[in-house]
């Protein structure tokens, strides 16, 4: 039997959103799925050799639900929100993003970055990391078609 | 025939964003599809005991279009935004989420807490609603694959 | 052998998020696929006749990512944004929304209107385009049980 196929799309850039699609693509391909991500949008952050990644509690009532919203659009709050979430993720012993990143290209998965898009954002290849490739619609398409998942992130 | 399968990933944790897999669910289940989900990160706010749901008109801005975006940043206004959409809501007579919840529990939705974030999130089994299990990604992609539907919300 | 069948959950209001349902919706029918929007809360925006989508750099650090937040609340800067978005869109030749959207009706897409979203933000059919039906959950799943990709966008 072959082994069960599972596509992500993953269209966020910030520091929180970025760990779903990567903890389930560490995940699918440790448990022996063959896994593919297509990075889109925002999501094309996340394949930058150099990470800036924040966390924004704007926008967000779940994240420091005591703090009032002014307080939350003060400089330096982003900064302190973002510096919190490293240290509890630190702490707990979750790998960063370029760690979680790594470990899934180790483990195969296949990381695409939408043409599309990158062409909007100006990216070109030399901004992400190596092992990215580039990909169509119609590339999206032919693993998603044939995915046991496939998930929007 | 054995009945069809949904597996819905919660990761959000405002009252706007509590809905959508909730319905889905508790259709679902009205239908006759074995439902599962899976609380992970935000979403495990949907669980607690205590419910304190907000909704942000920030970044949205299809919230409160007509508002300058200056003035939802001012204290009292997510207060408001909340308040607004709780008698909307209510008007409509639609459930609240604490009912919705417990419709799809009586119904035999199968509700799960990631474990993983629910340690970052220091929160323990008490802090949830009774009939809430932990899972971890085993559980979670054993679903998933078998699963005629699976969306990540 | 019939078409394969993709179904798109559309809940999202903005002009960004606009973008990655209709670039699936139009590059899935060129590709043969037989498709089917659903749009619900936030995303019945986008079935509006009159359009005034707007994008929003807050509770997004992807967006805008070297400018203060506290910037980004002032009056005025969400307009720029979305100015800057859709100037960014025509320079790259990428079609705006209501191109995308007549597109993919033309490509005979299904977009269905969830029914009871629409009640609760008080639309009327003759807000939306045409084209547009009203559906509810149990068309909903008949269209993602049977289908090969059901995304929540």
């Amino acid at each position: 039997m072959s082994a069960k196929v599972i596509t992500i799309i993953v269209t966020k850039g910030s520091l929180d959103w970025a760990y779903p699609p990567l903890i389930l693509a560490s995940t699918a391909a440790a448990l022996g799925y063959e896994c593919r991500m297509f990075f889109t949008f925002y999501g094309l952050q996340l394949l930058k050799r150099n990470l800036r990644l924040q966390v924004s509690p704007l926008g967000n009532p779940a994240l420091g639900s005591r703090l009032p919203v002014f307080i939350k659009t003060l400089p330096g709050v982003q900064a302190i929100f973002t510096r919190k979430a490293r240290e509890r993720l630190r702490a707990k012993g979750v790998a960063d993003i370029e760690e979680l990143r790594q470990l899934c290209l180790d483990a195969d998965v296949k990381m695409y970055a939408c043409q599309m898009t990158a062409e909007l954002h100006e990216f070109t290849k030399k901004d992400f990391i190596p092992g990215v490739e580039y990909a169509g619609a119609a590339t999206f398409f032919q693993s998603a078609g044939e995915s046991d998942i496939c998930v929007f992130t």
